[in-house]
Protein backbone atom coordinates (compact mmCIF):
# COMPACT_ATOMS: atom_id res chain seq x y z
CA UNK A 1 0.00 0.00 0.00
CA UNK A 2 0.80 3.82 -0.85
CA UNK A 3 2.95 5.25 2.46
CA UNK A 4 0.72 8.31 2.43
CA UNK A 5 1.46 9.88 5.51
CA UNK A 6 5.29 9.78 4.83
CA UNK A 7 4.21 11.41 1.22
CA UNK A 8 2.12 13.98 3.12
CA UNK A 9 5.02 15.12 4.81
CA UNK A 10 7.33 15.16 2.04
CA UNK A 11 5.28 17.49 0.19
CA UNK A 12 5.03 19.53 3.42
CA UNK A 13 8.69 19.84 3.54
CA UNK A 14 8.79 20.74 -0.12
CA UNK A 15 6.55 23.60 0.12
CA UNK A 16 8.11 24.37 3.15
CA UNK A 17 10.96 24.66 1.10
CA UNK A 18 9.98 26.80 -1.72
CA UNK A 19 8.10 29.47 0.21
CA UNK A 20 10.94 29.89 2.47
CA UNK A 21 12.85 30.79 -0.59
CA UNK A 22 10.85 32.59 -2.07
CA UNK A 23 10.16 34.97 0.89
CA UNK A 24 13.60 34.74 2.22
CA UNK A 25 13.52 33.29 5.07
CA UNK A 26 16.56 32.00 5.46
CA UNK A 27 16.07 29.98 9.12
CA UNK A 28 13.22 28.11 7.55
CA UNK A 29 14.75 26.88 4.83
CA UNK A 30 17.87 25.86 6.26
CA UNK A 31 15.75 23.59 8.50
CA UNK A 32 14.77 22.06 5.46
CA UNK A 33 17.49 19.91 5.01
CA UNK A 34 19.70 16.92 6.70
CA UNK A 35 23.31 18.51 7.66
CA UNK A 36 24.94 16.50 5.13
CA UNK A 37 22.50 17.40 2.17
CA UNK A 38 23.94 18.09 -1.34
CA UNK A 39 22.34 20.11 -4.19
CA UNK A 40 22.27 20.07 -7.96
CA UNK A 41 20.88 23.32 -9.71
CA UNK A 42 21.39 22.46 -13.47
CA UNK A 43 25.02 22.79 -13.28
CA UNK A 44 25.34 24.86 -10.04
CA UNK A 45 26.23 21.86 -7.95
CA UNK A 46 26.84 22.23 -3.87
CA UNK A 47 28.88 19.37 -2.68
CA UNK A 48 27.67 20.68 1.52
CA UNK A 49 25.07 22.48 2.78
CA UNK A 50 26.46 25.24 4.40
CA UNK A 51 28.20 26.52 0.54
CA UNK A 52 24.15 25.81 -0.87
CA UNK A 53 23.04 28.17 2.33
CA UNK A 54 25.65 30.47 1.91
CA UNK A 55 25.29 30.80 -1.87
CA UNK A 56 21.27 31.31 -1.85
CA UNK A 57 21.63 33.69 0.59
CA UNK A 58 23.99 36.15 -1.20
CA UNK A 59 22.12 35.64 -4.15
CA UNK A 60 18.62 35.63 -3.22
CA UNK A 61 18.60 39.37 -2.18
CA UNK A 62 16.17 42.54 -1.81
CA UNK A 63 15.82 43.18 -5.42
CA UNK A 64 15.23 39.97 -6.65
CA UNK A 65 11.66 38.66 -7.13
CA UNK A 66 11.02 35.05 -7.21
CA UNK A 67 8.70 32.07 -8.11
CA UNK A 68 9.13 28.62 -7.45
CA UNK A 69 6.22 26.62 -7.60
CA UNK A 70 6.72 22.58 -8.01
CA UNK A 71 3.71 20.42 -9.15
CA UNK A 72 3.21 16.87 -10.66
CA UNK A 73 4.92 14.75 -7.17
CA UNK A 74 5.84 11.43 -8.21
CA UNK A 75 7.54 10.27 -4.21
CA UNK A 76 8.33 6.63 -4.17
CA UNK A 77 8.85 5.83 -0.51
CA UNK A 78 11.20 3.38 1.07
CA UNK A 79 11.13 2.53 4.97
CA UNK A 80 12.85 6.00 6.02
CA UNK A 81 14.21 7.44 2.73
CA UNK A 82 12.35 8.38 0.05
CA UNK A 83 12.84 10.01 -3.79
CA UNK A 84 10.60 12.31 -5.20
CA UNK A 85 10.24 13.82 -9.01
CA UNK A 86 8.45 17.51 -8.99
CA UNK A 87 7.93 19.77 -12.40
CA UNK A 88 8.94 22.91 -11.39
CA UNK A 89 8.22 26.45 -12.84
CA UNK A 90 10.14 29.15 -11.90
CA UNK A 91 10.57 33.02 -12.81
CA UNK A 92 13.37 35.37 -11.30
CA UNK A 93 12.91 38.80 -12.01
CA UNK A 94 15.59 41.66 -10.89
CA UNK A 95 14.33 44.96 -12.16
CA UNK A 96 17.32 46.93 -11.42
CA UNK A 97 19.45 44.75 -14.18
CA UNK A 98 16.29 44.70 -16.33
CA UNK A 99 16.55 40.93 -16.25
CA UNK A 100 13.07 38.60 -16.75
CA UNK A 101 13.82 34.45 -16.51
CA UNK A 102 11.28 31.81 -16.76
CA UNK A 103 12.03 27.91 -16.93
CA UNK A 104 10.59 24.88 -15.74
CA UNK A 105 12.93 21.96 -14.86
CA UNK A 106 12.14 18.22 -12.88
CA UNK A 107 13.60 17.80 -9.80
CA UNK A 108 15.20 14.25 -8.89
CA UNK A 109 15.17 14.84 -4.84
CA UNK A 110 16.33 12.44 -2.18
CA UNK A 111 14.72 12.26 1.16
CA UNK A 112 15.30 11.16 5.03
CA UNK A 113 13.16 10.39 7.44
CA UNK A 114 14.94 11.73 10.52
CA UNK A 115 13.71 12.42 14.53
CA UNK A 116 13.45 15.84 13.41
CA UNK A 117 10.79 14.98 10.48
CA UNK A 118 11.75 14.54 6.79
CA UNK A 119 14.67 16.27 5.22
CA UNK A 120 16.29 16.96 2.14
CA UNK A 121 18.78 14.58 1.54
CA UNK A 122 19.88 15.52 -2.00
CA UNK A 123 17.61 17.90 -4.27
CA UNK A 124 18.42 18.76 -7.62
CA UNK A 125 16.97 19.34 -11.39
CA UNK A 126 17.81 19.21 -14.78
CA UNK A 127 16.47 21.90 -17.00
CA UNK A 128 13.97 21.42 -19.65
CA UNK A 129 13.90 24.87 -20.34
CA UNK A 130 14.94 28.36 -19.68
CA UNK A 131 13.89 31.32 -21.65
CA UNK A 132 14.73 35.28 -20.42
CA UNK A 133 14.29 39.02 -21.99
CA UNK A 134 14.99 42.49 -20.89
CA UNK A 135 12.49 44.76 -19.84
CA UNK A 136 14.35 47.46 -21.88
CA UNK A 137 11.77 45.71 -24.86
CA UNK A 138 8.90 46.21 -23.04
CA UNK A 139 9.38 49.80 -21.33
CA UNK A 140 5.83 49.53 -19.55
CA UNK A 141 6.90 46.97 -17.28
CA UNK A 142 6.58 47.27 -13.50
CA UNK A 143 7.04 45.19 -10.35
CA UNK A 144 6.12 45.62 -6.99
CA UNK B 1 -2.66 10.91 12.02
CA UNK B 2 -3.30 12.83 8.94
CA UNK B 3 -7.43 13.86 8.01
CA UNK B 4 -6.51 12.91 4.38
CA UNK B 5 -10.54 12.75 4.16
CA UNK B 6 -10.97 16.20 5.66
CA UNK B 7 -8.25 17.63 3.69
CA UNK B 8 -9.24 16.02 0.35
CA UNK B 9 -12.64 17.78 0.94
CA UNK B 10 -11.10 21.26 1.44
CA UNK B 11 -8.84 20.79 -1.76
CA UNK B 12 -11.74 20.36 -3.85
CA UNK B 13 -13.42 23.28 -2.17
CA UNK B 14 -10.68 25.64 -3.11
CA UNK B 15 -10.33 24.10 -6.53
CA UNK B 16 -14.31 24.38 -6.88
CA UNK B 17 -13.68 28.31 -6.00
CA UNK B 18 -10.62 29.33 -8.53
CA UNK B 19 -12.61 27.18 -11.16
CA UNK B 20 -15.88 28.89 -10.43
CA UNK B 21 -13.94 32.24 -10.30
CA UNK B 22 -12.17 31.97 -13.98
CA UNK B 23 -15.47 31.02 -15.53
CA UNK B 24 -17.75 33.63 -13.76
CA UNK B 25 -20.02 30.65 -12.71
CA UNK B 26 -21.25 32.83 -9.69
CA UNK B 27 -23.60 30.60 -8.25
CA UNK B 28 -20.66 28.16 -8.26
CA UNK B 29 -18.94 30.81 -6.81
CA UNK B 30 -20.95 31.76 -4.08
CA UNK B 31 -21.84 28.34 -2.99
CA UNK B 32 -18.13 27.96 -1.51
CA UNK B 33 -18.46 30.48 0.89
CA UNK B 34 -19.89 30.07 4.50
CA UNK B 35 -22.91 32.60 5.02
CA UNK B 36 -20.57 34.64 7.64
CA UNK B 37 -17.49 34.87 5.52
CA UNK B 38 -15.10 37.35 5.27
CA UNK B 39 -12.07 38.22 2.42
CA UNK B 40 -9.11 40.16 2.57
CA UNK B 41 -7.46 39.99 -0.80
CA UNK B 42 -3.72 42.22 -0.54
CA UNK B 43 -5.58 44.92 0.79
CA UNK B 44 -8.68 44.43 -0.42
CA UNK B 45 -11.08 43.23 2.97
CA UNK B 46 -14.55 42.70 2.40
CA UNK B 47 -16.36 41.75 6.23
CA UNK B 48 -19.42 39.99 4.60
CA UNK B 49 -20.05 37.70 1.79
CA UNK B 50 -22.53 39.26 0.27
CA UNK B 51 -19.69 42.58 -0.46
CA UNK B 52 -17.31 40.08 -1.55
CA UNK B 53 -19.79 38.55 -3.79
CA UNK B 54 -20.90 41.79 -5.78
CA UNK B 55 -17.43 42.88 -6.25
CA UNK B 56 -16.34 40.11 -7.96
CA UNK B 57 -19.39 39.91 -10.00
CA UNK B 58 -18.87 43.59 -10.78
CA UNK B 59 -15.28 43.22 -11.91
CA UNK B 60 -14.60 39.63 -13.16
CA UNK B 61 -16.79 40.98 -16.62
CA UNK B 62 -16.77 40.02 -20.01
CA UNK B 63 -13.42 41.14 -21.49
CA UNK B 64 -11.58 40.15 -18.66
CA UNK B 65 -9.51 37.05 -18.97
CA UNK B 66 -8.25 34.95 -15.40
CA UNK B 67 -6.36 32.34 -14.00
CA UNK B 68 -6.26 31.49 -10.60
CA UNK B 69 -3.91 28.28 -9.63
CA UNK B 70 -3.21 27.51 -6.25
CA UNK B 71 -0.48 25.22 -5.59
CA UNK B 72 1.79 23.76 -2.48
CA UNK B 73 -1.54 23.10 -0.14
CA UNK B 74 -0.57 23.27 3.82
CA UNK B 75 -3.71 22.34 5.58
CA UNK B 76 -3.64 22.03 9.57
CA UNK B 77 -7.51 20.17 10.46
CA UNK B 78 -8.42 20.81 13.96
CA UNK B 79 -12.07 18.92 14.50
CA UNK B 80 -14.31 20.91 12.42
CA UNK B 81 -12.49 23.96 11.32
CA UNK B 82 -9.30 24.01 9.62
CA UNK B 83 -6.42 26.18 8.32
CA UNK B 84 -4.97 26.49 4.78
CA UNK B 85 -2.20 27.98 3.38
CA UNK B 86 -1.63 27.88 -0.60
CA UNK B 87 0.59 29.42 -3.00
CA UNK B 88 -1.38 31.21 -5.41
CA UNK B 89 -0.40 32.09 -9.32
CA UNK B 90 -2.54 34.85 -10.67
CA UNK B 91 -2.89 36.55 -14.02
CA UNK B 92 -5.55 39.11 -15.10
CA UNK B 93 -5.60 40.22 -18.87
CA UNK B 94 -8.16 42.86 -20.18
CA UNK B 95 -7.43 43.41 -23.70
CA UNK B 96 -9.18 46.39 -24.15
CA UNK B 97 -7.27 48.15 -21.62
CA UNK B 98 -4.15 47.16 -23.22
CA UNK B 99 -3.41 45.80 -19.45
CA UNK B 100 -1.59 42.55 -18.09
CA UNK B 101 -1.16 41.44 -14.47
CA UNK B 102 0.74 39.02 -13.34
CA UNK B 103 1.49 38.04 -9.73
CA UNK B 104 1.78 35.81 -6.65
CA UNK B 105 0.39 35.30 -3.47
CA UNK B 106 0.35 33.63 -0.03
CA UNK B 107 -2.93 32.70 0.81
CA UNK B 108 -3.82 32.22 4.39
CA UNK B 109 -7.55 30.64 4.75
CA UNK B 110 -9.84 29.14 7.25
CA UNK B 111 -12.73 26.90 6.39
CA UNK B 112 -15.29 25.60 8.54
CA UNK B 113 -17.55 22.13 8.16
CA UNK B 114 -21.11 22.52 7.96
CA UNK B 115 -23.89 20.13 6.99
CA UNK B 116 -23.41 21.40 3.49
CA UNK B 117 -19.66 20.16 3.32
CA UNK B 118 -16.49 22.35 4.20
CA UNK B 119 -17.14 25.99 3.51
CA UNK B 120 -14.51 29.11 3.32
CA UNK B 121 -14.95 30.82 6.63
CA UNK B 122 -12.29 33.25 5.45
CA UNK B 123 -9.80 33.63 2.46
CA UNK B 124 -7.16 36.16 2.00
CA UNK B 125 -3.52 36.69 0.71
CA UNK B 126 -0.49 38.34 1.04
CA UNK B 127 1.52 39.52 -1.93
CA UNK B 128 4.77 38.57 -2.67
CA UNK B 129 4.85 40.18 -6.32
CA UNK B 130 2.77 41.87 -8.86
CA UNK B 131 3.70 42.47 -12.32
CA UNK B 132 1.81 44.41 -15.07
CA UNK B 133 2.66 45.56 -18.99
CA UNK B 134 0.59 47.31 -21.19
CA UNK B 135 0.23 45.10 -24.76
CA UNK B 136 1.24 48.61 -26.37
CA UNK B 137 4.66 47.79 -25.74
CA UNK B 138 3.94 44.29 -27.71
CA UNK B 139 1.66 44.88 -30.66
CA UNK B 140 1.46 41.21 -32.07
CA UNK B 141 0.15 40.09 -28.43
CA UNK B 142 -3.60 38.45 -28.90
CA UNK B 143 -5.99 36.68 -26.55
CA UNK B 144 -9.03 34.36 -27.33
CA UNK C 1 -14.93 6.73 1.57
CA UNK C 2 -12.81 8.35 -0.65
CA UNK C 3 -10.29 5.77 -2.63
CA UNK C 4 -7.25 7.54 -2.32
CA UNK C 5 -4.98 4.77 -3.96
CA UNK C 6 -7.20 4.65 -7.29
CA UNK C 7 -6.50 8.97 -7.02
CA UNK C 8 -2.88 8.48 -6.32
CA UNK C 9 -2.53 6.54 -9.18
CA UNK C 10 -4.43 8.61 -11.43
CA UNK C 11 -2.36 10.83 -10.55
CA UNK C 12 1.04 9.27 -10.97
CA UNK C 13 -0.32 8.43 -14.41
CA UNK C 14 -1.54 12.42 -15.39
CA UNK C 15 2.13 13.37 -14.20
CA UNK C 16 3.71 10.80 -16.40
CA UNK C 17 1.54 12.39 -19.71
CA UNK C 18 2.42 15.44 -19.01
CA UNK C 19 6.19 14.63 -18.47
CA UNK C 20 6.50 12.41 -21.51
CA UNK C 21 5.10 14.68 -23.80
CA UNK C 22 7.13 17.88 -22.56
CA UNK C 23 10.65 15.72 -22.61
CA UNK C 24 9.45 14.29 -25.64
CA UNK C 25 9.63 10.71 -24.26
CA UNK C 26 7.14 8.73 -27.12
CA UNK C 27 7.20 5.05 -25.55
CA UNK C 28 6.45 6.52 -22.14
CA UNK C 29 3.69 8.99 -23.42
CA UNK C 30 2.06 6.11 -25.46
CA UNK C 31 1.62 3.70 -22.55
CA UNK C 32 -0.22 6.32 -20.39
CA UNK C 33 -3.24 5.47 -23.04
CA UNK C 34 -5.86 2.40 -23.32
CA UNK C 35 -5.51 0.97 -26.28
CA UNK C 36 -9.06 2.17 -27.38
CA UNK C 37 -8.29 5.77 -26.15
CA UNK C 38 -9.58 9.36 -27.86
CA UNK C 39 -8.64 12.62 -27.29
CA UNK C 40 -10.20 15.92 -27.78
CA UNK C 41 -7.84 18.96 -27.12
CA UNK C 42 -10.09 22.02 -27.67
CA UNK C 43 -11.35 21.41 -31.16
CA UNK C 44 -8.22 19.13 -32.09
CA UNK C 45 -10.62 15.90 -32.10
CA UNK C 46 -8.99 12.35 -32.66
CA UNK C 47 -11.36 8.85 -32.63
CA UNK C 48 -8.08 6.51 -32.22
CA UNK C 49 -5.27 6.56 -30.22
CA UNK C 50 -2.85 6.06 -32.83
CA UNK C 51 -3.86 8.82 -34.58
CA UNK C 52 -3.47 10.69 -31.68
CA UNK C 53 0.38 9.61 -31.05
CA UNK C 54 1.31 10.28 -34.66
CA UNK C 55 0.38 13.68 -34.54
CA UNK C 56 2.07 14.46 -30.93
CA UNK C 57 5.20 12.45 -32.86
CA UNK C 58 4.78 15.30 -35.22
CA UNK C 59 3.79 18.26 -34.21
CA UNK C 60 5.91 18.32 -31.10
CA UNK C 61 9.67 17.67 -32.39
CA UNK C 62 12.62 19.42 -31.63
CA UNK C 63 12.65 23.06 -32.23
CA UNK C 64 9.55 23.21 -30.07
CA UNK C 65 9.87 24.21 -26.51
CA UNK C 66 6.79 23.56 -24.28
CA UNK C 67 5.08 23.27 -20.65
CA UNK C 68 2.16 20.89 -19.70
CA UNK C 69 1.44 21.59 -16.10
CA UNK C 70 -1.94 20.21 -14.23
CA UNK C 71 -3.88 21.22 -10.78
CA UNK C 72 -6.35 21.22 -8.90
CA UNK C 73 -7.22 17.21 -9.63
CA UNK C 74 -11.06 16.81 -9.20
CA UNK C 75 -10.67 13.06 -9.36
CA UNK C 76 -14.49 11.06 -9.36
CA UNK C 77 -13.62 6.78 -8.80
CA UNK C 78 -16.43 4.48 -9.71
CA UNK C 79 -15.05 1.27 -9.60
CA UNK C 80 -12.79 0.83 -12.63
CA UNK C 81 -13.79 3.63 -14.07
CA UNK C 82 -12.93 7.20 -12.98
CA UNK C 83 -13.43 10.92 -14.04
CA UNK C 84 -10.83 13.85 -13.98
CA UNK C 85 -10.82 17.53 -14.09
CA UNK C 86 -7.76 19.31 -13.86
CA UNK C 87 -6.63 22.70 -14.72
CA UNK C 88 -4.06 23.16 -17.33
CA UNK C 89 -1.59 25.78 -17.32
CA UNK C 90 0.32 25.63 -20.98
CA UNK C 91 3.17 26.99 -23.22
CA UNK C 92 4.22 26.41 -26.24
CA UNK C 93 7.36 28.45 -28.25
CA UNK C 94 8.68 27.80 -31.29
CA UNK C 95 12.18 30.01 -31.54
CA UNK C 96 12.34 29.50 -35.38
CA UNK C 97 9.02 30.92 -35.83
CA UNK C 98 8.95 33.42 -33.21
CA UNK C 99 6.23 32.22 -31.87
CA UNK C 100 5.28 32.37 -28.14
CA UNK C 101 1.90 30.75 -27.54
CA UNK C 102 0.37 30.27 -23.54
CA UNK C 103 -2.78 29.33 -22.21
CA UNK C 104 -5.23 27.45 -19.66
CA UNK C 105 -7.72 24.95 -20.29
CA UNK C 106 -9.75 22.70 -18.23
CA UNK C 107 -9.13 18.93 -18.43
CA UNK C 108 -12.40 16.24 -18.69
CA UNK C 109 -10.95 13.04 -18.85
CA UNK C 110 -12.15 9.69 -18.24
CA UNK C 111 -9.96 6.79 -16.99
CA UNK C 112 -10.03 2.88 -16.92
CA UNK C 113 -8.66 0.37 -14.25
CA UNK C 114 -6.98 -2.46 -16.40
CA UNK C 115 -4.36 -5.07 -15.47
CA UNK C 116 -1.44 -2.69 -16.55
CA UNK C 117 -2.62 -0.17 -14.14
CA UNK C 118 -4.95 2.96 -14.90
CA UNK C 119 -4.80 4.19 -18.03
CA UNK C 120 -6.49 6.79 -20.44
CA UNK C 121 -9.51 5.74 -21.74
CA UNK C 122 -10.52 10.01 -23.06
CA UNK C 123 -8.52 13.29 -22.44
CA UNK C 124 -9.78 16.43 -23.61
CA UNK C 125 -9.74 19.82 -22.94
CA UNK C 126 -11.78 23.47 -23.12
CA UNK C 127 -9.53 26.42 -23.04
CA UNK C 128 -10.59 29.04 -20.97
CA UNK C 129 -8.24 31.51 -22.88
CA UNK C 130 -5.43 31.56 -24.82
CA UNK C 131 -2.76 34.24 -26.30
CA UNK C 132 -0.12 34.70 -28.29
CA UNK C 133 2.28 37.17 -29.63
CA UNK C 134 5.86 36.92 -31.86
CA UNK C 135 9.06 37.58 -30.44
CA UNK C 136 9.89 40.01 -33.13
CA UNK C 137 8.40 42.45 -30.17
CA UNK C 138 10.73 41.33 -27.79
CA UNK C 139 13.97 41.60 -29.75
CA UNK C 140 16.46 40.28 -26.21
CA UNK C 141 14.02 37.12 -26.16
CA UNK C 142 16.23 33.67 -26.02
CA UNK C 143 15.56 30.46 -25.13
CA UNK C 144 17.50 27.31 -24.48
Amino acid sequence: MTDFEAIHEIKQLKYRYTRAFDTKDWDLFASCFAPDATGAYGGLDFDNVDDLLAYMRKNAREGMYSMHQVHHPEIEVDGDTATGTWYLQDKVMIPKLKFVMEGTALYADRYRRTDDGWKIAHTGYTRIWENSWSTEDVPSWQIK
